[in-house]
C-alpha cells in the first residue's frame, strides 16, 4: 500500500488534482464574445427569467451536476473535515465524467450542521441538475437527504444507494447462480451506518422520508434482514435503540431474534459486511446455510478475506477489492444514475428507479457466475444501459 | 440587436450553454483508478487532513475559482434571480479560462438574503482558491463582501472592482494623453450603484470595511469626486441620504455642491456614467472643463453616444461597446486578477493589489491616444502582465 500512495500522491500533485473546467466552443474573436458574453448573453438570460426550464437548455445545467460533502464519513478515513475530503468529491466527479459523460463540480463545506448542509444545497439548486451527496455520516445524512427532496433536482446520497443498487444486483446473480429464491432470502447485514441502511431498506423495500421510515413502492423483497451493529443484532425492544435505529428496529428482524453476530448468522443465506476488517470469522460462515453467499466489502480490507470465506463454506464472495473477483464498487451505478437524472431531467429519483439500476446492471452478467456476478467498471455501455432501465421506469 | 440575439440563443443552445469539466490525466485501467480513486486518494486525503494548504497541490482547488451570483443586479436586465443568471455566469468562467486560464464554475442561488449568501459561501470556502461575487445589487454588495474578507480565501465583487480597476486605468491614460493631473481631476459620476460606488471608492482611496467606508493605504487619489443618484447630487447634509450613500457623502463632494447633474458637472474634468441611456446631454458636456473626459458606460446603450460626445467638446470618450473605440469591459481586468490570486494563492485582494492592476493595465497601452486608453481583450499576455503587477505588489 505505501508504494500506491506514494504514486497517488505524485499523481494527484502532477496537475493539481483531476479535473479541470474546458469551453465547449472557441472564443476568437470580437463576435464570439459577443454571442458568449454582453450583449449576446441577455437573451438565454431573459429567456430563463420567463421559463426556468429553459436554463436546462441554454447553459451547462442541463448536463452538470455537483458532489456535496460535509467529509464526515469518508469512506476508511472517518470525519476528516470538508477541506480533506476534496480529493475524493473531485475523484467522483471525475468518474462521472470519464464513465457517465455528466459535468460534475466538487463541493466540499465547512460545516457538519445538517440544517446548513440543507439550506446550502436548497440555495445551490439553480446551479445544477442534480446533487449527488458523498460521505455525509448516519445518521444526519438519512435527515439531509430526506429533507431535499422537494427542491424540483434529485437529490441522491450515493454511498446509501449507490452501495444499496450495486449490492442488490450482485446478489440477485449471486441467488441465481445458486437457485435461492430472492423472497426466501435470509440476510445478515454487519454495520448500520449510511451504506448498511440503505441496503436494508433497498432489500426491503423501505424509505427514508421526513416522517421516518416508510413502505416504497416496490414489491421485490427479500426474506428477511437482520441488521447487526457494534452491541449486537438490532432487534425491536433493544433498550439501547434509539433514532433510526429504532424505526429500523420495527421493519427487520422478523423473528426478533437477539444477540451477536455468531448467534444471528447462523443459518442465513447472506452476510452483508459493510463495517471493518476481520469482524466475520470462518465459524461464523461455518453456520451458515448451505451455499453461502458473504460480501465483505470493508475497504482497503474486507470483514474476512476471499479464500478463508471460501475454505468455510461459502459458495460465493464479493469483497470492494479491485484484486479480486466480484468487485462491488458504487462507481458500477452512480454514472449511470446521474446519466439517468441528465437524460430524462429527472427531479426525484424514486425507489423503483433504483430498483431498475439494480436490475439493468445484475442483467449486464448475461451468464453469470461465482466468479462473476457483477461486471466491472469497464464494461461497455454501462451507464447508458443503466439510464436507458431508469427512464423506462421513469416513464412507464 | 434582434439578430444577435438569436444568434446568442442558436450559440447558447448548440451544446447546452458553454462550459464543460473535463479529465486531466486519462483514466483508462484498473492501475489508474486506484491512484485517482479508492485506495490511492485516501492518501492525499490524510495529508490535506493535517495540513489544509496541501488541498492546493492535490487538488484542483489550487487552480480553481467559483462565480457566485443572486441574480439580483444583472447587467441591463436588473433582478432577474439566480437561475436566470446563469448564462451570465457561466460566461464569466468561460472568460477566465480563456483569458486567463483559470478553472472557474458557476454557481447561482435562489436566495437574495444577504446573511445567506455569507453562509453559503463560507461554507464553500474550502472549494475554491477564491470567489468572484457578481451581479449582486447595492447595498447588498458592499455588506456581503465586507463580511466575507476573513475566510481564508479572496472574495472580489467584480461589478465593483472590476469596473473601478478598468476605468482607473484608462482614465490614467486619458489623463496622460491630455496633460491633466491625476491629483487635480475633478470627477462626476453618475449613477450610486455598485460600480458607481467602487469607482469612487478606487479614485478616492477609500474601501468598505465591516466598519463602513475606510480610508485605504493607497496615496494616488484624484482632486474630487461628486457622485450623482437619481435625486441629483450627494453631498453632505441631503436630507434623503440613508446608509451607503450617507457615508459617501461625507468622503466626496469636498465643495458641497449641490443639485442636479447639470448643475454640479459643470467645469468638471470627467463624467464617468454608471447609469442608463440619455443621462448626460451634449448640453451638459458643453459646461465642463476644456479636453472632457467623458466615460459613458451604460450598456448596450451609453449614457451619450460617442459622437454626440465629441460634437459637444468632448476629447475622450470611452464606452462599454466593442464597435466604439475605447471599450470599458471587466474582462480586461478579472482574468489576471484571479491568475495572480492563483499563481499567489492570495487570502484577501488589497488596494494596493487594484491599483497594480490599474497600472499595469494603463501601461500596455504604450503609447496611448484619444482612441486608444485602453487595450483591448485579445492584446498578448494581458492577463499575465496583471497578476505579475499584483504579486509585485503582494510580496514587495
Amino acid at each position: 500500500m505505501a508504494d500506491i500512495f506514494q504514486k497517488a500522491l505524485t499523481f494527484h500533485k502532477k496537475h493539481q488534482g483531476k479535473l479541470r473546467t474546458e469551453l465547449v466552443q472557441p472564443l476568437e474573436s470580437m463576435d464570439d464574445l459577443a454571442l458568449a458574453y454582453t450583449p449576446g448573453v441577455a437573451e438565454p438570460c431573459r429567456r430563463i427569467a420567463e421559463d426556468e426550464s429553459l436554463s436546462y437548455d441554454y447553459t451547462w445545467r442541463g448536463r452538470t451536476v455537483a458532489v456535496v460533502s460535509d467529509g464526515s464519513a469518508v469512506l476508511g478515513l472517518g470525519n476528516i473535515g470538508g477541506a480533506a475530503s476534496l480529493p475524493v468529491m473531485e475523484g467522483k466527479a471525475v468518474l462521472l465524467k470519464r464513465f457517465g459523460d455528466v459535468d460534475a463540480v466538487p463541493l466540499v463545506l465547512n460545516t457538519q450542521d445538517p440544517e446548513k448542509i440543507i439550506a446550502f444545497v436548497r440555495q445551490l439548486a439553480p446551479s445544477f441538475a442534480g446533487i449527488n451527496l458523498e460521505d455525509i455520516a448516519a445518521p444526519h445524512c438519512f435527515h439531509i437527504e430526506a429533507a431535499l427532496q422537494d427542491i424540483g433536482i434529485p437529490v441522491f446520497h450515493d454511498d446509501q444507494h449507490g452501495t444499496a443498487i450495486v449490492v442488490s444486483a450482485a446478489l440477485h446473480n449471486a441467488a441465481k447462480v445458486l437457485g435461492k429464491k430472492w423472497s426466501e432470502l435470509r440476510v445478515v447485514v454487519v454495520g448500520a451506518g449510511a451504506a448498511g441502511t440503505a441496503v436494508t431498506n433497498m432489500l426491503l423495500g423501505l424509505e427514508w422520508t421526513t416522517e421516518g421510515l416508510e413502505r416504497a413502492d416496490v414489491d421485490q423483497t427479500v426474506g428477511d434482514v437482520i441488521m447487526v451493529d457494534s452491541t449486537g443484532a438490532i432487534v425491536e425492544g433493544r433498550s439501547d435503540l434509539s433514532g433510526y435505529k429504532k424505526d429500523l428496529s420495527k421493519c427487520t428482524n422478523l423473528g426478533h431474534t437477539g444477540g451477536t453476530l455468531s448467534k444471528v448468522i447462523a443459518d442465513a443465506d447472506v452476510v452483508i459486511g459493510v463495517s471493518g476488517p476481520g469482524v466475520i470469522t470462518q465459524k461464523m460462515i461455518s453456520s451458515m446455510a448451505a451455499d453461502a453467499i458473504v460480501f465483505a466489502l470493508a475497504n482497503p480490507t474486507p470483514e474476512i478475506m476471499p479464500d478463508e470465506a471460501r475454505a468455510a463454506g461459502a459458495a460465493i464472495v464479493a469483497t470492494g477489492r479491485s484484486d479480486f473477483a466480484n468487485q462491488i464498487n458504487n462507481v458500477l451505478a452512480f454514472p449511470g444514475i446521474f446519466k439517468a437524472v441528465i437524460e430524462g431531467r429527472l427531479q426525484r429519483i424514486e425507489p423503483a428507479m433504483k430498483l431498475a439500476a439494480a436490475q439493468v446492471l445484475a442483467e449486464t452478467v448475461t451468464k453469470p457466475t461465482a466468479e462473476k456476478i457483477i461486471p466491472t467498471v469497464f464494461e461497455p455501455q454501462l451507464a447508458e444501459k443503466i439510464a436507458k432501465g431508469i427512464l423506462a421506469r421513469a416513464t412507464g
